[in-house]
């Protein structure tokens, strides 16, 4: 085994021979397109249509395919302290859907399916250790939302649990126990952290004491930003939020696929009539690692433009601040969450004047960008959806002015208000990951 | 005016002169009986069906009428210090749903429809205490649920904001400042606080240094549980509750009245087949208070049997812990929250097998009953709604063996809990605030 995380990942990416490929949906075995598009068990999720009225953004009202899939999963990162220092026991396991397969996971990802094994298969590695009786001690507990505009009122479990120091666990050459500071190396470059492993590090606490010495002014004042957090900010942010969420409204229906409008469905796939946001496609996987050899066919959600989310941040009276909006999705559990500065795939926009604020932002001069990667979405669900991950800072002496949706907060407010869950969502988590 | 507040409370009842009479839901003028029933503006509220599966409970799956009512109302105390002594600014106010008809409420009660007057109608006193620039000091902010079996994901706003104490407000005769002593003892006779100010008052931080001499041994208990909130134990009873979440799994359809199973929808009202439950029934409400007069019909949910809902506590390893259940409702935002012990309306039950657990202690001994009053549910919605708030104390030596999906916690967990909000329901935070 190599020393180096990057090697090794990249080692382990070898071990695995997969294929995946594009199959019309009709081709799918044990699926059906009807009303909705199920599995015949019923299981797993189902694809269905919602209708949305809102007086959020600038469409006010739009029909689209969505992700129902109800169970509780729970991604979960085993953590121990070696000599004194934090890490994480990541796993490298392959997704479909990412464009780069292989990738660092945490120890468990699995939904009550998967762990009550309903469906057969092996159990789950380490499993035991986040459930029940034989739990072990929990750092992080927290139900968090998912993507808003593609799963309907789905959240997941994002756990951290703490294995004592002086316990050896025996690890598949699947697992490696990494260090923050690895596991910051490997996010830099990207796509090496799939979106599971990014949102659970998101909730990670904050512990200044863990963090190398700062290399530069801008890590310093991330430092001293995330310190910033008292309670009297807290609440006006919070009482800012339920001021948003009182204004904003959205009726989310749910409808039947063939009730969906502008949209085409058919033995194919499902996709927009005018070409953009997203396709509902088939996808054929075979898997082999080692004498193990997995094959299967699902649907998967194909984005048509790449995205791409951003933070802007700036000095303000000394500190670092994150603009950061309040925004609805038809799919969030209670309508509103903080979001990103930005959040858009340029090329669904006709015209630039449609485009969300601070898109002109995407053209700053590159002295101006303090974190720059591609990070891969879901890729159990999602295919070949990879987003650049940006944060922007902004010089003190340009002046910005934020629409009365937006608001600047500390990381330390950001981290506290990720405590209550359903508060910030899965593309700020990801930056946040990013930014730490 | 007289110096005792249940005095004066009878007095501004008798300031009223209303007249509530039951209708056939046909004859509401502007309100339609199709799909769902609605009043032609389509604002306010409408009463739609819902299609509910669930493995809670002993019922899988059942249709009924919800209401959708998706604004986001403030429900608002002013709170001021007298000579030391905190004092909530109360408002007595008449609903005609209610038996008791003129209760106290909060200092406001308003959805954005009523304070941006789209219906026309005077501003709302002190609102603006509530909103925008001119809010004061906030000391409570948070959404939180309200009934699951009746509303489709509603939640109001319950806040708490402070006036300086050197600041006289002009005061018209249906307000007065009360002292929690006060509110107490009113809360104590029973149907004198309505549902909104009772659930904003849960909210209020608990303050040892206001609450007077403990009168008994089990008021000195009840301290000692609010002081009982440590971190480890909150964090392993979110987890207790992230497990509950994860096991429970409850689907919510909405779907057309004519498509209810089992309901009569017709023009006298809607109601369940068996006679149980709840009817939707129309109602015609005249009120004049002075020269101002006031006059409209509208539907309400009227129960159909009384129900009860019941805390029991008990001490355990020396501490006053209270039984609270994971509870799954139709309308939660998060399908889960924490309930009170018992929450059940036996004369729906023909078989007492099939009541919830402890609802056997509702026949306890009368000492072991440590709180007893009828209270009022919402009176603009719910029609003679009046619930019998029990709390009861169940010896030490008397073993309680309490089902997976119940958990003993202290007072103090309890209220560190309400903080986050749609974690605790809104009749265990009716029966808190009957405590404290």
């Amino acid at each position: 085994m190599t020393d180096d995380p990057a090697a090794w990942l990249a080692e382990r990416a070898r071990a695995y021979r997969y294929e995946v490929t594009q199959v019309p949906l009709g081709e799918l075995p044990r699926w059906h397109l009807g009303d909705d598009l199920a599995h015949d068990t019923r299981r797993f999720f189902t694809i269905e249509g919602i209708a949305v009225e809102t007086n959020f953004g600038r469409v006010p009202r739009w029909t689209q395919p969505i992700i129902n899939q109800p169970e509780i999963g729970i991604l979960g990162f085993l953590y121990k302290r070696i000599a004194g220092v934090p890490h994480l026991l990541a796993q490298a396991k392959m997704e479909p859907g990412n464009r780069v397969m292989v990738q660092l996971s945490p120890t468990v990802q699995a939904t009550p399916s998967n762990y009550t094994r309903v469906h057969g298969g092996r159990a789950t590695p380490f499993l035991e250790r986040f459930l029940g009786d034989t739990r072990g001690r929990v750092l992080v507990d927290l139900l968090q939302s998912e993507q808003g505009s593609r799963y309907l009122r789905k959240r997941n479990r994002n756990m951290i649990v703490e294995v004592k120091g002086d316990e050896e666990l025996a690890l598949d050459a699947e697992f490696r126990w990494l260090s923050l500071h690895e596991l910051r190396a490997l996010l830099a470059s990207g796509r090496k952290l799939n979106m599971n492993a990014r949102t659970v590090l998101s909730c990670l606490p904050y512990d200044p004491t863990s963090e190398p010495p700062a290399r530069d002014a801008f890590r310093e004042a991330v430092v001293t930003s995330h310190l910033a957090a008292d309670d009297d900010e807290l609440a006006r942010t919070l009482s800012w939020l339920a001021d948003r969420k009182t204004e904003l409204a959205i009726d989310v229906r749910r409808i039947k696929l063939g009730e969906l409008d502008q949209w085409i469905c058919d033995r194919d796939s499902i996709r927009h009539a005018s070409g953009n946001f997203f396709r509902v496609i088939g996808v054929e996987v075979t898997a082999a690692e080692g004498r193990e050899i997995a094959a299967w066919k699902q649907p998967m959600f194909a984005p048509v433009h790449p995205g791409t989310i951003a933070f802007v941040c700036q000095r303000r009276a000394g500190r670092l601040e994150f603009l950061v909006q309040a925004r609805a999705e038809p799919g969030f559990i209670d309508r509103v969450e903080l979001g990103a500065t930005l959040q858009v795939s340029p090329a669904n926009y006709a015209r630039r004047e449609d485009m969300p604020p601070f898109a002109e932002l995407l053209a700053c001069p590159p002295e101006w960008v303090r974190f720059r990667a591609e990070q891969s979405d879901d890729g159990g669900r999602f295919y070949h959806d990879d987003a650049l991950h940006l944060v922007i800072e902004v010089p003190e002496n340009e002046p910005i002015v934020a629409p009365p949706t937006f608001r600047w907060v500390t990381l330390g407010i950001l981290r506290r208000l990720m405590r209550c869950g359903y508060l910030v969502d899965i593309e700020a988590r990801s930056l946040l990951t990013c930014l730490s």
